[in-house]
């Protein structure tokens, strides 16, 4: 998943949503007197489950993914070879009307980073630059580290502090299985340099957004405001950040001198990458199943989105095998550059915005393959019954229902703003920020039975969406959403 | 602790050794008549022992050295630095005949490492240069890999498969608490580069010799063969390890490409420094807690050895402010390059050869500050019952009883080789070859709890080594020890 443009802050708005829904399910609103899903159905759908729980499709897709093509940043060649894969693996396993849609990216070629202290202790940190920093001038930069924990203490108090300085946020993210310690922790890393140039600041570090204490930098986009400097944006590895502290703590003046070769290059394609199992009645009717196929370039971004994209072509696939085909299509969408600005999913809602109707159900897979823990939907009230009895096969595998204000995270929630009802499975949050955005995040910290796991919540929910008489109807269309990187 | 020169296989030959001790102290033995310690003597040493359970002292030292001093490999501005800063931490701290050894150290300079493979799918891997690896030519050198899992299965088969290659020895140290698993493991990083030369290899990359799933490298010493071709030795990730394992499990031909530009610098000087807290009434004799100043370069040296030495200094420092001062005096030996050769430790048994009968017991910490597991000592066998009243004030911390065959440790081996009875804290080796020579090797790693319970062992059993009547006596000397680096 990307950065600020966090799922938490998506929940808020989502949150606020939800109040209202609730008003009109009140006890006053008639009891639904239809079973939504017959006996047939539901045995369908657990047979699928049961299918998904001994198939490891899916973790072999991510072992594939990862050790063929791995680091896939928007417009790298990277990028362009996991076009290529994705189309022919969907191919291999049988989807039907697998294509590329092409999707204008940006390109964001990383340097040579390289950040230490010079006085009083000299010492060589581990750092990366944040997605679409600007370069330090030729020869790198030298100043007086100041530091502040977050964007508030940066408001509060003397402004002056910070001119011709080097801003250090010091701040460390809360790990928490629910995610929310990110959004509280990201706004340093898309806003830092717009707020410390303001100032006068010379460039930014911040302690990496991220809960593990490994010796890697989390990259992640940041921004600039036309307006405003654009300065340098660096990440430190939390033990860095640490050790930053530390020498601070002395009372003594810290110097820091970085240099950072970053830029960036000519926007160029990539595509959104499709296919689909085709529906036995009413195949123009879509399911969406979503995951990125980019990822941020340090790891081989295995959890982040591997796991979303293969976990849904698992998924699809165990569907296509299953006795009973859904009356609707599944439709797989593996987006382009989720990371480096949705490119791909924005261009996707606005392509496909006049058949958006079409599209009954959207889910997407970017919170990595950890255990499920809920499942919510953001669907019209009167589906609710429906959606309770999708979660009633999700129950034995210990996910509980947490109601209608799902978001269909960063990429299918561009659905959900022109209208298409969705279903988040909220996995645990608080592994997956060990890893995100840094060198780790590779195939060896991914659990198959976790990914069997996942495919098969989506796998029923799928199912039974896509064979639901009737569909999802609507919900309404927000007119904006909170956006940005 | 430094690389082939591993614990475990001095246990080996220890464990030789103490057969005969056994057959020695079997049931003919008379009982001893006399016991080893008085009331007062044990309550002395609890009362160190409590204070220490409270004392941070030590926990402290371990965050100045990491943070003001970092890195130290042998023969570095770091390396000089430490040297400065125990001399001046020891004075601070009021101990007494605080003094440098100068020793002759050599001196290898890390440079740029950079490896990936080409094709079929190229990737950039992680990976650095071993400790005293040479360059590759200039530009790099690229070749086909062919994988083995160890020496044995390389010395088994064909050997001309090597000639022209790259070899990747692929096997995975187990992850164990007596840290068995790194004498088994650690021999390709020492021989690797030697044996694969003689089968007309071009370089070698091995697995890191390390149990962690971090995308970080194990460095560590390696060796040449004068009378064979010197090509470059480098470790992967764990990570990259199982990413190249996977390339080559799909049967195509894996081509690797690589850089590495370290050099070997002339030797240099620096020191094992040494600071006393004297005896009361036998100061010429002493005590040796011993730890090693020096560190790899990657990460902070915390574990491997901040903490051994600020242990020893905390521990010692306890007995200095203790009620009743034992009757000789305790000296703290930080020992100079343990990691590139043993420099210090040679040099200090043999600067010390002639007064060695002074040294009454020494022990090391150099196996990370984690949970003590057990006690074991190597002394004739008519002093056992002294050293199973020390462990008796072990006990109540959790530390077992592991009989007569302690090694000393790489450094204080030293000394037992001339005759000094030894003890050694086992402690949990699980977690420590987690970070090991890694960037991981930082100060968040330790924790303060565990510190305290470390310094409270080594100070109970100096206390009472200290005030033993009659001492510990002579173990016989070693004509050879298994050694290297």
């Amino acid at each position: 998943m990307s950065g600020s443009y966090g799922r938490v802050l998506v929940v808020s708005l989502a949150a606020i949503l939800c109040g209202s829904v609730t008003a009109v399910a009140s006890p006053m609103q008639p009891a639904p007197v239809v079973m939504p899903f017959t006996t047939a159905q539901l045995e369908a759908a657990r047979a699928v489950r049961e299918r998904a729980l001994e198939d490891d499709t899916a973790y072999e897709l991510v072992r594939s993914l990862t050790s063929q093509v791995g680091p896939r940043l928007a417009g790298t060649p990277g990028d362009a070879r996991a076009v290529e894969w994705a189309q022919a693996q969907l191919r291999a396993l049988g989807f039907s009307n697998v294509h590329a849609e092409p999707v204008r990216v940006p390109h964001w070629v990383r340097g040579e980073c390289r950040v230490e202290t010079v006085s009083p202790w000299p010492q060589r940190l581990v750092a990366e630059a944040l997605g679409g920093s600007v370069a330090t001038p030729e020869g790198g930069l030298e100043a007086e580290v100041v530091a502040v924990r977050d964007l508030e203490e940066m408001a509060s108090g003397d402004s002056t502090r910070f001119a011709g300085r080097i801003v250090f946020f010091s701040g460390r993210m809360e790990r928490r299985s629910d995610g929310s310690g990110y959004g509280k922790a990201v706004a340093v890393r898309g806003r830092g340099a717009i707020e410390a140039a303001r100032r006068g600041a010379l460039a930014v570090v911040i302690r990496s957004v991220g809960t593990d204490r490994d010796r890697v930098a989390h990259t992640g986009g940041m921004r600039y405001d036309p307006n405003v400097t654009r300065i340098p944006a660096l990440a430190l590895s939390n033990p860095d950040a640490d050790l930053l502290v530390d020498q601070l703590a002395t009372g003594e003046r810290v110097r820091l001198r970085m240099r950072n070769t970053s830029s960036m290059a000519d926007s160029t394609w990539s595509a959104n990458v499709v296919g689909e199992i085709r529906g036995r009645e009413r195949p123009d009717e879509v399911v969406v199943l979503g995951g990125h196929l980019d990822s941020w370039d340090l790891g081989t971004g295995a959890h982040d989105d591997a796991t979303g994209v293969c976990i849904m072509t698992g998924a699809a696939r165990l569907i296509g095998q299953a006795a009973l085909r859904p009356r609707r299509t599944i439709r797989v969408v593996m987006f382009a550059n989720e990371e480096f600005g949705l490119s791909g999913a924005r261009e996707y809602a606005r392509a496909h915005a006049a058949d958006a109707a079409r599209i009954v159900f959207g889910m997407e897979s970017d919170l990595g393959a950890f255990q499920p823990l809920g499942f919510r939907v953001r669907v019209a009230p009167e589906y609710l019954p429906a959606a309770r009895a999708m979660h009633s096969l999700l129950s034995p595998l210990g996910v509980e229902w947490r109601g209608n204000d799902a978001t269909g995270d960063a990429d299918v929630g561009q659905l959900l703003a022109i209208g298409v009802p969705v279903g988040d499975l909220d996995t645990d949050a608080a592994p997956y920020f060990d890893l995100h955005h840094t060198p780790n995040d590779t195939f060896d910290k991914v659990d198959p039975l976790l990914v069997r796991r996942n495919v098969a919540c989506y796998a029923t929910i799928a199912w039974l969406a896509a064979d639901l008489r009737g569909g999802f109807g609507r919900v309404p269309v927000t007119t904006s959403r909170a956006n940005g990187r």
